[in-house]
């Protein structure tokens, strides 16, 4: 597959996917950079995401962690599948305050049936970007329904 | 403590809790039983928390999970504690679909500064109670800031 | 299936495989109960599974509570089905000290492809049974090889 | 710290509870490269550790993994410190054969109470070092008992 085409077939895929989740569109989340194999999400702070003490919801930093992940699975998958997230753990290292929240999801194993991607959540804050949650993920592959 | 002063002072800190928590008014969750060691809360369907086919998203089971976990948590503190997630992890076993989503947060060992919970999320549909994921939590018990 | 075929045939197939796994030997591992969705497995105190302060060591307990997992799975599957760990989470509890540990691996969810187990770790120590360790394990059926 | 005193104290340590897990011997696992915050454990292929088809057996593979973890958190503690795991993750990525394992503990975030460790297995078989497994853990501090 070219570079072109990863960009204009599989991008245009994860684009279209990603603005049919209600979730991400409620929380404010955005798509960032899609590479083969590696996908990241934006979510800025506001009013919708906090906790009660004014940072990021955990579950916030989490949705948009796995989300990351499933849609870095799927660069590297036909147009045929889709992808579930079986399960995910994700260690939350530090508050995650700032302006924004930046997650990674990067495979780590990509297999017939299941895909393994690890999940990494930076803060950005004051022009610093802190590393503030952690996770694995496991996704199978499924026919698109 | 008594059931009493469990029922009015906890559970009044628990509920301020849970009104400052952004991310939960802005899913449409509340709050619902509450009893020593185990927290409920209630996601009703809406366009704002599904994922890309129309089902409920992970990313919002998780976070009603996670919340519930540190609620639970929360239900043993004495009011100068407060509670963060050290991190968790989720099985999302069938895909979440009905008409409400109900976490519960069970505790499963609680330490002086550590606490670990059952997280179990089950679908409401067609009258029919089914356990669309499950997980286990760990959370740390800080000074209240 | 009756619960005679179960005993019969299902039994044999587990108590062939675990007498052929060189680590549950080593560590003086046995299997106990085998019930449909739910196995047990036993391991004594020896000098051999010990941590540094002579407690059972942590990989010791994972490795019965893994071992335990996989073969309640296998209780479900035909004879020509196998089964792989994907992954496993495991909180340690308390400390593991006593004559013995069970491990307990029980179906949460069996699916065609995926399998997810409870397991649950006790002490036997001064005749009570504590749990030591919690977790939660993803399993995958595949054909025998 | 110098690097000298490193190598000559935390190494000691470590080398000292090492010798002190029978299940370490047992397995024949041997430490390393220690450097602060990271710790290699080896575990040459043996019948000791397989499973039913001959491979390293998941449990032998977490072990390895979780003390590997366990004395990475260790390298950046004071003398009067001990650690315990509160909880691990792991993904079994591919069938774990070969002549040995390695087990790779990395400190991805160091804190006062709790420490946050990656952990990477590779298996090396004809000359090649193959990821086998991958995982994350939660490590406390405590007082040296």
């Amino acid at each position: 597959m070219t570079e072109t085409s990863f960009t204009s077939e599989t991008q245009a895929r994860i684009e279209q996917s990603f603005a049919k989740q209600g979730l991400m569109s409620t929380l404010g989340a955005r798509l960032g950079q899609i590479t083969p194999g590696e996908v990241h999400i934006h979510l800025p702070m506001s009013g919708r995401v906090t906790q009660q003490h004014g940072f990021f919801h955990g579950g916030a930093t989490s949705a948009i962690a796995d989300s990351a992940g499933g849609y870095a699975a799927l660069t590297l998958f036909d147009p045929g599948s889709a992808v579930l997230t079986v399960e995910y753990k994700i260690n939350l290292l530090a508050p995650a305050r700032g302006d924004e929240l930046e997650a990674v999801g990067t495979i780590l194993k990509s297999g017939r049936t299941l895909t393994i991607c690890r999940l990494d959540v930076y803060a950005h804050a004051n022009g610093a970007r802190v590393l503030v949650a952690a996770g694995q993920q496991t996704l199978i592959r499924i026919d698109n329904p």
